[in-house]
């Protein structure tokens, strides 16, 4: 039983957002409808405005609403490093952590056949054209350390060996601050393997 | 750093809903413009609609997009009994816990001066008219056992009293499930002074 059909329906759109369920979409619609009407309007503006104009830059394939976006319009950024990544969220965690100058590219996912994803959805075309164009030194695979990640960083390498001097993937290890008795196995195997001489 | 203004303020709209921070919203706009961009327009559009179209049951003060709402144009419901609640979740509550089949009245809040919240603006006045109108043999005071809620119940209770021939509280005690062990001091002291003879 619902309060009314507009409602009713309100409460099933924000049960698209990821971990929210009937009970906090129920707390949400209710909020809104109660004490932030402004608010309410403002986000369904604002989502509507983001909807219509945010695609994709046509250098890095992140989320833009301009076609080139902030950092590929960035000329103090360091066309000598390309940092290819899975997803845009990945770029705001690099840029947030900072020290980072050179470029992205974004995959927008990782190679899975069973989900019918391959070069093709990657955009593996427009990455070749991006290396073509900026010629970096280095391209560092930050995809992420799954079974996927692992076989797009590898596919990537490969082919992109013979235009870029330098490739790279991320380093994995225990997490800064990490306590190795807490720390998975497959983590600890990482860690040994990379391990680097010191003094 | 953000992605770009559009995404960024669409971020911080989302920051409005009870529950949601800065990460929560990130990944919830995130997940909208790459993977669900027909389940972000909908929520826009109900959002959008709920927003111009939903406002008060000039009944019972429930969220309506109808002048009078489902369970007041309902006339299979008992006119005999009305059950007053703080807010529209709470009626949610009754009906999915079954077995009421009596009137509700909204308060919108609950007595509360340091807020400024007073009887005005908890509808006494359309409560008083209501109960004129009903001519309810009970009215059942359901607003939650906190220090307000009791204030209000009590003001309700000898507001109407002239005009209601019973008037109740519901009850509190140890919830159905609950162990003695693991209940709060304030719940046992009600379960106690609320004991029931039985047998």
């Amino acid at each position: 039983m619902g309060i009314s059909p507009l409602i009713d329906r309100l409460i099933a759109a924000f049960q698209v957002l990821p971990g929210v369920g009937p009970k906090g979409a129920q707390r949400m619609v209710l909020h809104l409808l109660q004490r932030d009407r402004d608010g309410g309007r403002h986000l369904a503006d604002a989502l509507t405005q983001a909807l219509e104009h945010v695609s994709r830059c046509s250098g890095c394939r992140n989320l833009s609403e301009e076609d080139v976006c902030a950092i590929c319009g960035d000329a103090r950024r360091d066309d000598g490093v390309l940092c290819i990544v899975e997803s845009p969220a990945d770029i705001l965690a690099i840029e947030a952590a900072g020290g980072y100058r050179g470029r992205y590219f974004v995959l927008h996912g990782r190679l899975s056949p069973i989900d019918g994803v391959g070069p093709e959805e990657l955009g593996v075309d427009q990455l070749q054209a991006r290396v073509a164009q900026l010629k970096p030194q280095e391209v560092i695979l930050a995809t992420n350390p799954t079974v996927e990640g692992e076989a797009t960083a590898h596919y990537i390498s490969k082919l992109l060996k013979p235009d870029v001097p330098n490739i790279s993937r991320i380093a994995h290890g225990v997490p800064i601050g990490g306590e190795l008795e807490y720390i998975d196995g497959g983590t600890i195997v990482h860690a040994l393997q990379g391990r680097r001489s010191i003094g």
